[in-house]
């Protein structure tokens, strides 16, 4: 008999302004953990529009990188119809928001050179909300 | 006693050409709320290779920037391999047409600032189908 | 009464190095054949921080097309931070390695033109794997 089930999980944290990584990987596999769902995915979904999730190494060179890659992908001091943060839209529609994750035999199957990172794409510090949702059996 | 079970609904539509913005939020919100299901995720597809599926703050002024936006990353008017439509082809590859959305007593957790738009990137007006698939329980 | 489930399937394969393209889409509708789940989402994840996974027409003069633009949007001789690959990371953060595919009635619903490709994105042959997971009843 079927015992598929689904947990959601709100998880607010504060960011430090525009282009500020938050390491999530940790917080996402306590909740799995938690959750005792051992075989599913889980869904990682931020309700802004403003902010970005990423699946990447965090290393700190590599994350360098990023931030000039967000620059030249969508320039902040570029004339834009959209007042004041016209660029972290553009950014956070390129890079959405959410990523679902594979989850077998209660662990995230994360690769060695993965983590899951929020990226602050708004212009100035904000609070933050993360919903968590672990599905499975 | 797991009650999870999945709802398919297809949603046809047409566009009126290159960069036509079709806002599906209501309607995906009217397919959760006919399911039933309160807890869960939806996940909305398009089976085409041309079409674009964005979340984003449907206002005027960004619609503007976002157009250009995907001139400048896949120019239409530049030399392709591929006849007629490579361009379109690109951004849809770039913003595939395709979102995972969370659902939780029966509300689909959009931001504020968020609503989800198809947005047609083929060379001329289309029919349109879009996949909801609400699963839950 | 709910029979809801989930199969996890490993699927393993080697490329030939930079721009390299694996068609996974009959493998991909095998696993879901054999899985006898008729109705869900199949998720296809490869935990690797330098491949992508992408939904495109498979059409040789288009996928020469998609290495330009991937040369294109993170080249390859630019000075990075990050040692060695940056470009490859870059990439696979902007087409992350993922897709959420819709099951109806057996089938995975791809569209004409749409078909699922790997593309090894590092600088060198690798062993990939790809995770297939089918969940539905």
């Amino acid at each position: 008999m079927s015992n598929f089930r689904i947990v959601n999980k709100f998880c607010k944290f504060n960011t430090r302004g525009e282009i500020d990584f938050i390491d999530l990987s940790d917080k996402i596999q306590k909740e799995v953990t938690d959750s005792e769902i051992r075989n599913g995915i889980v869904h990682v979904f931020s309700p802004h529009s403003t902010g970005i999730i990423v699946l990447t190494e965090n290393d700190d060179s590599l994350l360098e990188d990023i931030k000039v890659f967000l620059e030249e992908l969508a320039p902040k001091d570029r004339q834009y119809q959209h007042p004041s943060n016209a660029h972290s839209h553009l950014r956070s529609m390129i890079f959405p928001p959410a990523k679902t994750l594979p989850l077998v035999n209660g662990m995230i199957e994360f690769g060695t050179w993965q983590s899951l990172l929020f990226v602050e794409t708004d212009v100035y510090p904000r609070e933050r909300t993360v919903i968590i949702q672990v599905m499975g059996e």
